[in-house]
């Protein structure tokens, strides 16, 4: 399965291309004000102050977190896939000063990191756990790509080439890795559209490499003089950089959520291009731990704050977790990556999962405030006094000084085109029922959508047309054409209209009861789409409402949220009468019938700070 | 209502009295080598060198934590209590040497505490908030007075008097008073035991000052230059401290529960003697708002870990709170004053819950082993890689480097004489049903017990006897005697016994429905005695299970665990199947019928690592 990639896709679909042009007119003119340091109450950014200093321009020592290179690499990335979908010429030549800066705070030969360049020249790769210079180099490669693609321009690509020769040199002889992957799907993706062998290479050792015997990483952590950059880190374990096994023998999603997802992103690309049996294995083990046992409903990842990890199956707390915005775009990632790998359109069902509720949810309406962590639940009063939850907003939050989700939602939306069609053999393949169209070698694809009815229109040579169904949808073909299989069209050749529909279904969902968490609780979702209840609806003390057994979340008439509508479902309150003198009483419990409002779990918190949870009793 | 004082009461009980010997001829011993460092593997406690050491004995820097010295104290006010009991010549041996070391190691104004003496000579009460200097003289003085109540011998006493002048010297001219309370309780024990009025002066200078206007802790958190022996501390808020508003003022139980504990005690006991209805009032309101709102079904309090505290009205998460033994052991003490106070007896319902349920599970059946952190919800492999959970232990610990806990179940269990009964105008409340005997003021009582029936002899003088009934318990009269009122008889004078019989009942308890870590589900009690379930009985992934609405529990005949019955119920295990391929399924929920198997929570985790819950799913 080969993906149309997203310079030929251009999506149509209203709900999706507002958020593309939020992202065009608003995120990403904000973000840059945002790196220049010219937002007032914003903490400080430094990042492109920082790549001034470095290309010499200005004097000046770096500022903010040694990975604040990546924050003008992920903006760079958005701006080229908002270009391909609307060259925005104002846009285009910020764009064009970033890739200046960048290519003049590069060094001679090669090396390109502004924290190294101005504050430890001599330090080069001597902290390769926490230093994150190879993590800044895959953003800037994965940006470099893009801004190619999108644009035609290569000044950035050229740059990236030489930071490419100038890493395999240095890498390839040693034993190191990158404390956080993401170089080596980079240099994949560089591989990919450049065909250089060498970026190919030295993804595959950064990828064999780790957890594989004694490396770099290693020899930093037992030494005594190791300068550290962070604290905690000090506690992490091999599981945290998912170095505790060779990768081919990992079989379960461990350490930091988002450096999980790109490493198993890399070894899905590497296990394609290589046919690698063990590598391809591995990811799949990974892939079905996570679906199984380790991934909450609303696509949200990382069970732990400390860590921001994976901790063990069934772990799955609904208020004290981390789900951090990045690690479900990471899922997205690693689960399209999957489809491709195996032909299987099934892994966009996770990544439908992650994009629709966790990542979306991850940005306000406003484009300027974000969620970094994604909870299922919250109650304000309890965040403000429990620092078990001190992780946890009840509200988006403008701009932090750790800025990785903000630009990464921001690349995230207008980079989906790449995401809604492959090809295969004599086959084209809908994953994503988003409106769109394309022109591809003589074939030109339109979808488009009116409420849950689609029309396909196809010009082009005799094709199959594989619909993917996702999970917990129905798809019917409504003009008894041509399907010649369970949601295959048959596509004659020539110019052909297929007409079928697709139907989320209203769903009360349970998990596994091995998950202590949800034991006795429901989650209502419409497809893939999960729904919350808030306490700007439903009055405070969400966790004494119930919803009956067998009742069915219905649509309310004309209204939506986001896009989605909102729904209500029979519901008993449970009377707190009796418990005024003692907090436990053997009292028979009281019911009062209520009417619960949910509403799509990626637009709560729009309304203030309130009680929000996604897991809801249920009562027999 | 006037308690009856332990010196007097002699526990019967052949359950408490196994329990109270096993502290004086296991627990006592064990920790006397253990504060002199003679167990090997225990981390070292430094206590006896250290008071060596500042005796002149010994030259050595002081070890341990700053108030290490109270482990010494709570160690010799057990054997205090202990020797009451039981005349132990061995253990008073040693009671006396430990008496010497701390009278030569006071220094000649009356100061006392080692780690300053060693360490800071000049800096005596420069770190209020973090010194424990106060917290440390408190233990001493409670410790003499039991010693001198328990012996005769005052030579420790008369060391606590020049303490108590050499504080109040110092301290009523100031605005300071300790970071931990204790210091307040203990000087009015000791005005209590010795009429020192300048004790009960600076009780109640110390319990006014605090969170009444600027005062040295104030000026020690804003001091650049502060010498923190705590990073955390600098988080810790005035609520941490119970210094957020005059203590009159406050109405909900705040900050760090041992602390607020061992405050509100000390504000009960000053309301009593002071005939201080404001003060009187808020202890009332305190104790309303933890009993309806903040306490766990167990007895235990400190809803988190950070700080080991309060956080807020009904958040009482089970598997992540804190419930230090320590401050259910807080909670005794301030529950018994609270009935001393207002003379009613029902406060004995959060002593006994707390005793029965937290305190006991403490310690081991070998008293050597300890639960510090009580919690209600236990996942091994959770706790194992979830770091929201890292201080909760799935077994009983060894000594800790920081020994709160277990000297202080050591002084509780030989003092409970102390608190079962307690005397008013023409009446003798009895409070505990603890089989036990007295004599007092030419009345003789001895209280028998055999199964759920018991036996009140009285010999004396006319008076009423008010049996406490205990929550969740009927008390019937059982022999047709001059019962005059609920649960009152009328002695007419001379010699007559009484029969009841006291029946705890098995029953199912809800919570407060807004607590939302315990909706849908429900805790089997006995009484007040809480049960849980146990991987060891019911096999793991205990959140599976359910109890039948309406299933009543029965006691297992022949089966016990320490001293209480073994239960079932009829429940239902919820099957996993179809959910192989997904973590969530909106599949109809499948049931296998179960025997489910409760065991006393004082005796849990003593059979090995394993799941264990409080609270139980309810499915109607």
């Amino acid at each position: 399965m080969k993906p149309l990639p997203f310079t030929k896709v251009r999506v149509t679909d209203p709900d999706w291309t507002r958020r593309i042009d939020l992202v065009r007119t608003v995120v990403l003119p904000y973000q840059w004000e945002i790196l220049n340091d010219r937002v007032d109450g914003a903490e400080k950014s430094y990042c492109v102050r920082n790549f001034r200093a470095a290309a010499g321009d200005i004097k000046a020592p770096h500022g903010g977190m040694v990975f604040q290179d990546s924050d003008l690499y992920k903006w760079l990335e958005a701006v080229a896939y908002t270009l391909a979908v609307h060259r925005d010429e104002a846009l285009e030549k910020l764009a064009d000063e970033a890739v200046e800066l960048i290519v003049h705070a590069q060094e001679e030969d090669g090396y390109l990191n502004t924290y190294y360049s101005l504050m430890k020249p001599q330090k080069r790769y001597t902290n390769l756990m926490e230093g994150h210079e190879l993590y800044c180099a895959g953003h800037m490669i994965e940006a470099a790509v893009a801004y190619d693609q999108a644009t035609g321009k290569d000044r950035l690509l050229q740059a990236a080439l030489r930071l490419a020769r100038h890493l395999h040199g240095y890498f390839m002889p040693r034993r190191g890795y990158p404390g956080h992957p993401e170089v080596e799907l980079a240099l994949i993706k560089l591989y990919e559209h450049t065909g250089d062998a060498g970026s190919l290479e030295l993804a595959h050792h950064l990828i064999d490499v780790r957890g594989a015997g004694e490396n770099q990483l290693d020899l930093e952590r037992k030494d005594p003089d190791h300068d550290w950059i962070w604290e905690p880190m000090k506690r992490f374990d091999d599981q945290y950089f998912q170095a505790h096994q060779p990768v081919r023998e990992q079989k379960t999603a461990e350490g930091h959520a988002v450096r999980a997802m790109y490493l198993y992103s890399a070894m899905a690309d590497a296990a394609r291009l290589g046919g690698d049996k063990a590598l391809r294995d591995a990811c799949l083990a990974l892939a079905d731990n996570m679906r199984t046992r380790r991934l909450y409903v609303t696509g949200g990842i990382g069970s732990a704050s400390f860590g921001e990890r994976f901790t063990t199956d069934y772990d799955l707390p609904n208020d004290s977790m981390y789900c951090e915005t990045c690690a479900s775009i990471g899922l997205m990632l690693f689960a399209r990556r999957m489809s491709w790998l195996t032909g299987d359109p099934r892994y966009f069902d996770l990544w439908e999962r992650a994009l629709n509720n966790t990542v979306l949810a991850g940005m306000g309406e406003d484009g300027k405030h974000f969620f970094y962590v994604n909870p299922l639940e919250v109650r304000p009063d309890a965040i403000r006094w429990n620092m078990t939850y001190e992780h946890v907003k009840p509200v988006r939050q403008s701009w932090f000084g750790v800025a990785c989700c903000p630009p990464n939602i921001a690349r995230t939306l207008p980079s989906l085109s790449g995401s809604l069609y492959a090809r295969s053999k004599g086959a084209l393949h809908v994953l994503s029922h988003i409106a769109s169209q394309f022109e591809d070698e003589g074939l030109r694809v339109e979808l488009r959508r009116s409420g849950e009815d689609y029309t396909l229109a196809v010009d082009g040579p005799a094709l199959e047309l594989h619909l993917r169904v996702p999970e917990g949808s129905e798809l019917t073909a409504t003009d008894g054409q041509a399907e010649v299989g369970r949601h295959i069209f048959r596509h004659p050749g020539g110019e052909q209209t297929y007409r079928y529909r697709l139907r989320p279904r209203l769903r009360v969902v349970r998990a596994n009861p091995k998950v202590a968490a949800n034991a006795g609780k429901v989650c209502v979702m419409r497809g893939l789409d999960v729904y919350c209840l808030e306490e700007k609806d439903n009055g405070p003390w969400l966790s004494g409402l119930c919803l009956k057994e067998g009742s069915l979340p219905r649509e309310v008439p004309g209204q939506t949220m986001d896009g989605l509508p909102v729904l209500e479902a029979e519901g008993l309150r449970m009377a707190d009468s009796g418990y005024e003198d003692s907090l436990y009483a053997d009292l028979k419990p009281a019911y009062q019938p209520v009417t619960l409002r949910f509403v799509p779990y990626r637009a709560w918190g729009n309304r203030g700070a309130g009680e929000m949870t996604v897991w809801v009793n249920s009562l027999h």
